[in-house]
């Protein structure tokens, strides 16, 4: 048998995670192979706590505990219902809770439009927004979307389904990052930041 | 329970292999999350296959059956015994086989000489590589290996150990890579290129 065989095949698993491609997956294979003992162990018992205990939130698509849906961000009793927070990806929500500067509820649309592509988007997510809103608790929908162009055609989409219910659409501000310069800013950046000036 | 918990720690396995951090194993453990099934399951049974059935080549370093040691390479008839290449890591012996170019035997030093941390190279490998060499068989080491410090100091202590062994002691060339251009290669690799320019 040659040893590569199975070096191989958990080189290609590991290529269907985000950001591993073909040559990180071989790597972190080789590493496995050449681990003294305690790896694959922790490896296992890690992706099967996960498998077993952690799902998604039918509602925001958030992680939640696999008995509890909707999960606990939904059901918080202390959070503002007539903010709905809009993220691509359930990573996103993590991010923005730790910065602790939003008490809303939040929608994960887990993909976004891709024109280029036909679609791309998996559009029961963003149908699954349009009725949460229909509900008439949201008052403002907050787009905390990317900067790219997928991104930009679902934030223009998702405003232009919304124009008539009457609530508002807001995204994100574009401009220079915290601790950056205006130097190590690209043009895009500052053109966006331009636009979006503020009185002080 | 926290549904970031079992996440978390996912994440903090994921970021034990090579080239993962602490954001992208966060990701990869999310993705995990996320599957509608597949993924565990062929990633805990790519797993296992490796750490059943692959292991390290004590004569080489090499990957090799769990049955079989020394590995094929080490065994293989056809191969020049009088040469021998010595790389840092097994994923380097892949490269080199792929390349089709060298018909010799192997030596992995899994890891490299690293000055500024007193040490860093599990000693043992080098060892090994001394007593094959004084097995009297090889004629000819190349060093395989990279191009930063810690390569060249381990690179110059080998050197050095074998200087009297009357072996000859070769690195590879450093130049211009094959389909780059001279405009986009930095001073050192046009330095070095200069240094080993050779008769047309």
């Amino acid at each position: 048998m040659n040893p590569l065989a199975p070096i191989n095949r958990l080189a290609a698993v590991f290529s269907k995670l985000p950001g591993v491609g073909k040559r990180s997956g071989l790597r972190m294979a080789l590493r496995v192979a050449r681990d003294p003992g305690g790896l694959v162990p922790d490896l296992v018992a890690a992706l099967r706590e996960v498998q077993e205990q952690v799902g998604a939130c039918s509602r925001c698509g958030y992680l939640t505990v696999r008995d509890q849906d909707p999960c606990a961000l939904c059901e918080d009793p202390g959070r503002d219902d007539t903010l709905l927070c809009v993220v691509e990806d359930p990573q996103d929500i993590i991010l923005i809770e730790e910065s602790g500067s939003f008490r809303g509820r939040y929608h994960a649309l887990l993909g976004k439009l891709s024109p280029r592509k036909g679609e791309g988007l998996a559009k029961p997510r963003l149908e699954a927004l349009f009725r949460r809103v229909g509900e008439g608790k949201v008052r403002e929908v907050i787009l905390a979307l990317n900067t790219d162009v997928e991104s930009d055609a679902t934030a223009a989409y998702i405003h232009e389904r919304l124009t008539e219910s009457g609530v508002r659409v807001t995204r994100l501000a574009f401009g220079i990052p915290a601790g950056s310069a205006i130097a190590y800013s690209d043009s895009v950046t500052l053109a966006r930041a331009l636009q979006g000036r503020q009185v002080v």
